[in-house]
């Protein structure tokens, strides 16, 4: 991933430079990669090419980096660190900040219409179908309002799970989705992946609500304690550090139990789910 | 235009209203709709279907929309006026602004994506290839990052020309290329188009940093005289009015020329570049 922000984001020598110092900030050095290593451990299942699922796996990532620099913003969560680094805003400055989000956004796109993404035009505008449904109002960005509405309201268990299959659940089920574009699965194909993706999701949400409130900030790299904090209703405070451990639990195996009729080449998958709940960061 | 936005973004009955409403507040009523004209002019030359022209339209106009959102914000530019409305982060909040141009940004891709667009799928990822590229750090975002800068630089007359040749020349291209495109016009017969598109767009800028010197704010619908309040080098401050107004007709003149194998069916693309000079707001 570095290696592939590195040749995207060369700095020009005009006074754009501060705007791709922002992008290189914020993509290069860091990260989980969750996002990227979804679509490679999907494609792999099919044999597509290295450099085509790279591709989808980079914008991926530009997606989700331009979410991570916007929500950081003062007006959003007001965070000044992220992945152990001053967030862009701090970094940079709140203007240089909005639009390397705006960029890196455009980026996804312009990555994956290009053709050297996949010779067939249909493979590209699929991927493209589900990048923008799975980031725009009724994905990640929706997601994200209804997050901060929740400092607001208080949310039942039914909200807090669509909000949060919304804001992180999305673009991840859309990672595992383009792994399966890639490797020409036709969607009746899709069922046990997409099963995998939305229980994996999941799973990696309620564990995030555990690292918050149980995690250690340097090694996670960015501020926590933060949803008590707003007064947000999470999976941990609707359910209970126990009852929240056992049902994370349970939806990994349950992302497990959907990839059966996969062989051990489905491994790299069974084995992302087993991190969502180990990970300190 | 209106009619498009209001199918699109239906109000949801759930914590997103807001954002709904912050869509439908920027992009309902209002704004000279130039880009969107722009695709349907050219696409009228090859007798386009006009459903699909409307909606290749409302993805330029998405794009276009968010742009002004993002730019209005207190980071950017800090207008409270746009189109003769409060603008959106005044009428609603900051970080609703901010979303609601994520938002828009996404929809533009998902509009074009969807075969609902064009059948078939290659020109659905070349309507996205320009846009992505018109959209992102080579084009508008990146020419806005580079308007920011130039209140700390002061930049010369190229400069100032790329400036504005990324920051709205690089949509209003697009748009004429989008007509094109649906079209099927090949590349190589889109000189014509392109070189209109071109002289139009700077034309159009030159007319907009007069309007901004000149022009009355009430009929505007935005605050002006702010490119000499920022000490920003701009087409007037850099020619003075005299030989600014003299180029901008020459420009207009220009674009016409290069519509010179176009009959009558071209006399809508003539006439809107003779309004970029006549225009009041």
């Amino acid at each position: 991933m570095d290696r592939q922000f590195d040749r995207l984001l060369a700095i020009p020598s005009d006074p754009r430079e501060g705007l791709y110092r922002a992008m290189r900030h914020a993509t290069i050095g860091g990260g989980k990669r969750l996002r990227p290593l979804l679509v490679f451990a999907t494609a792999q299942l099919f044999a597509v090419d290295k450099a085509c699922t790279a591709r989808v796996a980079t914008a991926l990532e530009c997606i989700h980096v331009y979410s991570l620099i916007h929500d950081d913003l003062p007006a959003m969560d007001d965070d000044d660190l992220r992945r152990g680094k001053p967030t862009v805003h701090c970094a940079f400055d709140e203007a240089t900040a909005i639009l390397a989000g705006d960029c890196l956004h455009a980026l996804a796109f312009e990555i994956l219409a290009d053709e050297a993404t996949y010779l067939d035009p249909f493979a590209r505008v699929e991927l493209i179908a589900s990048l923008s449904h799975a980031s725009g109002p009724s994905g990640m960005a929706g997601g994200q309002m209804m997050d901060l509405e929740a400092e607001k309201a208080s949310f039942d268990l039914p909200t807090v799970t669509r909000l949060q299959a919304m804001k992180t659940g999305a673009l991840i089920a859309c990672a595992v989705e383009c792994g399966a574009i890639l490797g020409r699965v036709p969607p009746e194909g899709r069922t046990g992946l997409r099963g995998y993706a939305r229980d994996m999701g999941l799973a990696f949400q309620i564990a995030d609500d555990i690292l918050d409130a149980e995690g250690d900030e340097a090694l996670a790299g960015k501020k926590l304690r933060k949803d008590g904090a707003a007064g947000k209703e999470t999976f941990l405070s609707l359910l209970g550090l126990e009852r929240a451990k056992e049902q994370a639990a349970l939806l990994v195996d349950q992302a497990i139990e959907h990839l059966k009729s996969y062989g051990p080449e489905a491994d790299l998958l069974r084995d992302i789910a087993r991190y969502t709940l180990e990970r300190d960061r």
